[in-house]
């Protein structure tokens, strides 16, 4: 069976990590890449298992190396998803699952052109803005930039595959597992079928012989 | 919701009548398109429920004036598929699902080129060729003709969009099913997904200029 890599991007509070957490829990031909880090590792923290904590000189070594399907730098820290992971758990025969911001998706897509780009919209604005709000943004100034990043991550929905709405968790999981299933069924990614058709045709070759023959 | 035709195309007995049934019978967003024909009611079809019959001139002055999305001649008598009729049945908001052949699957896709192309493969080449004998198929020389299409249509898998192989008819149910499910979730199917997201948008820049402004 041919692999993929599947994304699911989504304004800040939209759920993708939500619904991305059940359907690895759920499907077992779903994996996920380790990412790498520069920050330190957190109590519990496991390297190899939640990140791969990386110092600077090799995070930014493997960075002009070209080795990172999609990396970024937030508030200080750098974050980054290495080509070799991913195409590590696609070879293990499982689709890789990842949820990644607006930017990110742009840069991996580039790297891995089959990617399936899932974009999650929140049901409302109200429903959005409760989100953004509900964490923790005692400061202002964070909440607008949330906001504007918010309004510029929307504005990338175009460059997206599918949308779904997260207006129910079951159903946008039960969407996601769908679009999954659909996508494994693609023609141009079912390169198998390519040989079989080829073999039902010789074998219908032979048939057609065999009865033309026979007079 | 945006509705689209959906085509299953198989070798002869590749099974896509049966799963076709099994889905209208399963989804209430899916319907049947009413065919047209020119051969005469058999006992106990009703006209309008199980074909439109048509007098031979009928039919063709809808040929000629270009009313069919797919037409065939079969033993002399003619069978096709009215826009109209496709037209009328996505208007009530379900997706119009059909079995047809490899040839009237190519003129459908002109007519409506936001079908949904599916291909039903045998599971194996000694399946193929048992369905295909099965048929009462006395005649040799009807048995070579149905070799022949079978071979010419299989040779047409690259022009669909998925591929089901029918081994396990429940599993090719699901399959189909969930090709419906994600193609609604197309971004390019999901027109009405762009005012929600101009909706969302317009609601931030709101909440942006008042938190901007609130000093």
């Amino acid at each position: 069976m041919s692999t993929f890599p599947v994304i699911l991007s989504a304004p800040s509070g939209g759920g993708k990590t939500t619904i991305a957490r059940r359907l690895l829990e759920r499907r077992t031909d779903l994996g996920y890449s380790v990412s790498c880090t520069t920050r330190a590792p957190r109590e519990g923290e496991v390297d190899g298992r939640d990140y791969r904590f990386l110092s600077r000189d090799a995070f930014h070594t493997a960075v002009d190396r070209g080795e990172f399907a999609e990396w970024a730098e937030v508030h200080g820290n750098f974050y980054g998803t290495l080509r070799s992971e991913v195409e590590r758990v696609l070879a293990t025969g499982r689709h890789v699952l990842m949820d990644i911001d607006v930017q990110g998706a742009r840069q991996f897509h580039t790297a891995f052109p089959d990617t399936v780009l899932i974009f999650v919209l929140p049901p409302s604005g109200e429903v959005l803005k409760a989100r953004l709000s509900a964490r923790k943004s005692e400061d202002r100034e964070r909440l607008l930039v949330r906001l504007r990043n918010a309004r510029a991550e929307l504005g990338e929905v175009g460059r997206y595959h599918y949308v779904v709405v997260n207006d129910n968790l079951d159903r946008a999981v039960d969407q996601v597992s769908a679009i999954v299933d659909a996508e494994g069924l693609r023609h141009d990614r079912v390169h198998e079928v390519e040989a079989q058709v080829e073999g039902l045709i010789a074998q219908l070759e032979q048939e057609i012989h065999v009865f033309s023959k026979d007079d």
